[in-house]
């Protein structure tokens, strides 16, 4: 299996872009992957996006963004797994070049969730859930993670204000980052005071919808030069589990995510604790927590302790959300998992400025579908 | 690159399904494959779906498939291009497997189209095009095929009457196919009979939509005997061009169809000639006529000759649409792909039946997704 280095990255900042379009976004993150890489063609356009048919009324995204860019004929298509669909489309790019039919390949993640009803929104996020089994009993994405998180308190004996550490950790780290949605610390004062959305998650619980667009551009690891230090995917892998949460075994276990990065670390040859930064999935507070346990960091119901240790620092053990997580930088849903690609190579690179993790040449992604039912796990490398 | 065959096809008959999920009928086209290779796992699943995120309110297939077939963690992700979505799904399972991250693969074309109201569907179909530049105007597809439809006949002076023939032989060879959507043979009297859709389009000229679910599963082609006969994917191949007609250069001509043949003769080593059964995209017989072309069948301007002179029939020089193509077979969009490549290898395995083309050992399928602008190309060999 020819082996993959990611050579380009580009962000554009998370937020609400009135003035800019699907493709717009798209185009402006992919000419940033494609200077950064010093290239002007590649071989294949992978698209990662969730719901532009429902919300934008517009599927066919691979061939528009080719068009959009200019880039005649290419290649280029659209893959979705939910919230997971940027690092599933970073997965295919990635067994393209394996296969040896491409030589490189650029991925974008874009999603444009600001321009519609906010109802709408939040039924084109619930097409994620199972329309049948969940969403047509009036349940949606929030409303799963609440009743996860209250078994999750019930059964590990923490209060509500235990999970701030997640948060705050997250916006600490935005402050850095330009590309990030809130640019704004908060305390555990601001997470205490903030508004209910679902008992028992509150605002400060929750991660930020946005209008984003990332992308990153990969090649064939022989085409770099040997001397030089090279950002190469040493495992990729996903899995799945029960779309609905009432057909889990045990909600309180992530077991798609076990999966999946258990495999990822017998690819790379490496344990969990090897590992020096982890992008994770914290599209809420629970999930951060589940994340670092399924993918033994912690114990079973220890997360928030490892949180409110201060072990998920830049400085901790485990540093996770470096540049804000979904819940500061933003989740931009079917975006998502190429920003926690992009920012894994800038800590790699040593680019990640005030938030750089030290002496750090292992990074991990992990990328969340539905409520745990597609996991996608990368782990990158500095050879 | 690794090589793959196909070694297991499943098909429902296209209709109205009313008594059937998605879930359901993907399942059921699953398990048909799976059953026809003699498998009960595999490496993973690969969905071409559509429109299921506007038609259907549920996206995240992957998940929701795999669970349903009782595959637990297994990976699982949807691919879309438009209407080529089940061929871009193959296409990636196909890469998959040459990448030899997976021996094994499962395909599943699936959509689900008559549960929503006429007007929804229409709506969700202009979804492919560009919701900027295209549907705002007011155009759907069947429109932008009249476009270029009127043109083709103006530019080399074809009557509506001419265009028939695509459509007769796609009856007269579904009439024996179990899993078409139409039974029934149609006369050059019942097309010029027939109700007009969008002048110069003709009921009989498009070809009706309908649920449906293909699966094939496909695997590394060292895994079987050398000595008993193959059906392995010689080529494939996907280009795209333009998403708005309007930005075409030249309407008459499938640039992407061209792109993309091309590079698979290249890879299979063979001329259009030697290509014994077609499996195209009849969507409207406009298209039917430029596909002949632009994969280099006959001369442009061409095509209605080609019908008309019988040679697209099962004993012609380039035998189409032999199951009944996607005019008289159906067109559930994100499924057509794997319609296609399950016929072909049913006429490479000599199980066509009626419709059986004598002496081929090669055919090749096309899928395209809006009007021309995502097209994949694969051939098929037995050896």
């Amino acid at each position: 299996m020819q082996k993959t280095a990611v050579i380009g990255i580009g962000q554009i900042k998370i937020g609400e872009h009135w003035d800019k379009s699907l493709r717009e976004m798209a185009g402006e993150a992919a000419l940033l992957a494609l200077f950064d890489a010093g290239l002007n063609q590649v071989d294949g356009i992978f698209i990662g996006n969730m719901m532009a048919g429902s919300a934008n009324k517009q599927v066919h995204l691979g061939a528009m963004i080719a068009d959009w860019l200019n880039m005649p004929f290419m290649e280029s298509v659209s893959i979705e797994a939910a919230c997971g669909s940027g690092s599933a489309a970073f997965r295919n790019a990635v067994l393209a070049v394996a296969s040896g039919q491409m030589e490189s390949a650029l991925v974008i993640g874009v999603e444009k969730m600001t321009d519609s009803p906010t109802l709408e929104i939040t039924s084109s996020l619930a097409t994620a859930a199972d329309a049948d089994l969940e969403v047509d009993m009036g349940v949606s994405f929030v409303a799963l993670n609440a009743l996860i998180m209250k078994r999750y308190m019930h059964e590990y004996h923490w209060q509500t204000s235990d999970f701030a550490a997640f948060s705050i950790n997250a916006h600490a780290n935005a402050v850095h980052n330009p590309y990030a949605r809130f640019n704004k610390p908060i305390t555990l004062k601001s997470f205490a005071d903030s508004p209910m959305v679902c008992d028992p998650i509150n605002l400060m619980d929750a991660s930020s919808i946005g209008d984003g667009a990332a992308a990153v551009v990969i090649c064939r690891s022989d085409w770099l030069s040997s001397s030089a230090p090279k950002i190469v995917v040493a495992a990729s892998s996903a899995a799945t589990d029960t779309i609905s949460l009432q057909n889990r075994k045990d909600p309180l276990w992530l077991s798609a995510a076990e999966k999946s990065s258990r495999e990822a670390y017998r690819q790379a040859g490496i344990t969990p604790d090897e590992i020096g930064v982890f992008e994770y999935h914290d599209a809420f507070s629970i999930m951060a927590a589940l994340s670092l346990e399924a993918n033994g960091f912690c114990a079973r119901g220890e997360a928030p302790r490892l949180a409110n240790e201060n072990e998920i620092a830049i400085s901790g053990r485990i540093p996770v959300a470096t540049k804000g997580g979904l819940k500061a930088r933003g989740h931009p849903v079917g975006a998502t998992g190429i920003y926690q690609i992009a920012e894994v190579v800038q800590q790699l690179r040593g680019e990640a400025g005030e938030t750089q993790v030290k002496n750090n040449t292992i990074g991990m992604t992990q990328n969340i579908g539905g409520s745990g039912s597609s996991i996608v796990t990368h782990i990158f490398r500095r050879e």
